[in-house]
């Protein structure tokens, strides 16, 4: 007589794009630290940018949350933050992390959560930077959900490089091509 | 011969009321971005406010946080921020949750992990809100966890509405009307 | 026909330390609420420090995050914060934690994830403080990951007490005593 959990734990590979396109007046970049002339501890970055699918042809929603600067490093003519925010995806739902961007190399969060067909979700979520600041290529590991609505995943996502560009209907959010009730 | 788990999947769900008296000087709001005019990304409201159970006759401790403005929606005359907080219940501890605050429509946030009777809790939490800023009414849908405590849960909540109130004597945290050690 | 969870819920405890050496530049106290005069809610403490094992002789990495000013607590003679961070442990990968930190007594975090050989890690963390804000003892209660690595893991852990120190080499990073990779 032992309890037994439902809960998945296969994982699930998603891919979505977060891309600025310079239309959102995000980054804000609070420049808070007693040392005003570089990035330094002190500095908060609130941010939201826009999502698309893997293969570039689906406007899926936002991200939105804060990345709080914890060291200028120099020697990698960059910066660690500590990043905490959420992917939305429509009515779909969102799933929260929290862990390193590192602007000069790619890093992995943890899932901590999400709402929606992301409820339960957990895992890590690796974050490929391809053009800072503008162009993030990510890789979810989820776990603990049941399968991804089919309309979230891609056959074959574009491989990540600085030219990557939505297609013009997704970027135009025509109805063919962005989730229905995507966030915006 | 396969593992198992003894995590419990079933739901759990935990009404709570989330109301600002207006004596904790609470939010404070941090007019931060670059646009002093309206609110606008860059602004940041950390905010703690005063927690009861479901049928608002039970003190039972507060909310600890920060909202993240991440949107001025002005054709639905209010705003989207990201949430990450924390809703505390004295010596039964705490449930951290984070994902969208809409001042203008409902939302589901993520339970992304707990403390005391909450340790290991997941799931989703429905927010309601019911007068800006003011009062606030949500559903926890716990999973993860053993049977919460029959002190916490409420045979039939107080149907949110503008005009709910806590019972004076839960108000005034008299000993019958709050959690032993409810935090403050 | 149940469906079953190969995810590990036994309890597994890890110890380390956070020791504030003063060259670092954190915490950045970013004193942003009305009230000038003292702490108050408003204020942002984003902060990094270092993190040694429990045996004080091997450096292991960093803490990142921020905590906000939630509370003074004057009776205290201290400050409730809610603290959201991440504790680095090199190519080990990192945790998230979120919950309360009182400068006056110990507290319990939630751990919300994590990366690595942390990918999945669910439960929570005591916060054991020895010297405010420079020495903190960690006991994190870890479910839902594989057997930690023997490395990260010590056989008695120093006794928290406010003259506690890293072994020289430690403090020094020597390549015996760090972790290959260790955060910095």
């Amino acid at each position: 007589a032992v309890a037994m959990d439902a809960r998945p734990t296969k994982v699930q590979e998603l891919h979505v794009y977060e891309l600025n396109e310079r239309d959102r007046e995000s980054p804000a970049y609070l420049r808070l630290s007693a040392k005003q002339s570089q990035n330094a501890l002190g500095d908060l970055v609130p941010f939201t940018n826009k999502v698309y699918n893997g293969s570039l042809d689906k406007r899926i929603g936002i991200t939105a949350g804060i990345c709080i600067l914890i060291q200028h490093v120099p020697e990698r003519n960059g910066d660690r933050y500590e990043a905490i925010y959420s992917i939305y995806f429509g009515d779909y739902g969102h799933i929260a992390v929290q862990g390193p961007y590192l602007t000069y190399e790619e890093s992995y969060l943890a899932v901590t959560g999400g709402s929606g067909v992301f409820e339960g979700a957990y895992g890590q979520v690796k974050l490929n930077q391809i053009v800072f600041p503008f162009k993030i290529f990510y890789t979810f590991y989820l776990k603990g959900i049941p399968d991804l609505p089919k309309e979230l995943l891609c056959a074959a996502p574009v491989p990540p490089s600085p030219t990557v560009e939505p297609t013009p209907a997704a970027k135009a959010t025509e109805p063919h091509a962005c989730l229905s009730n995507f966030t915006d």
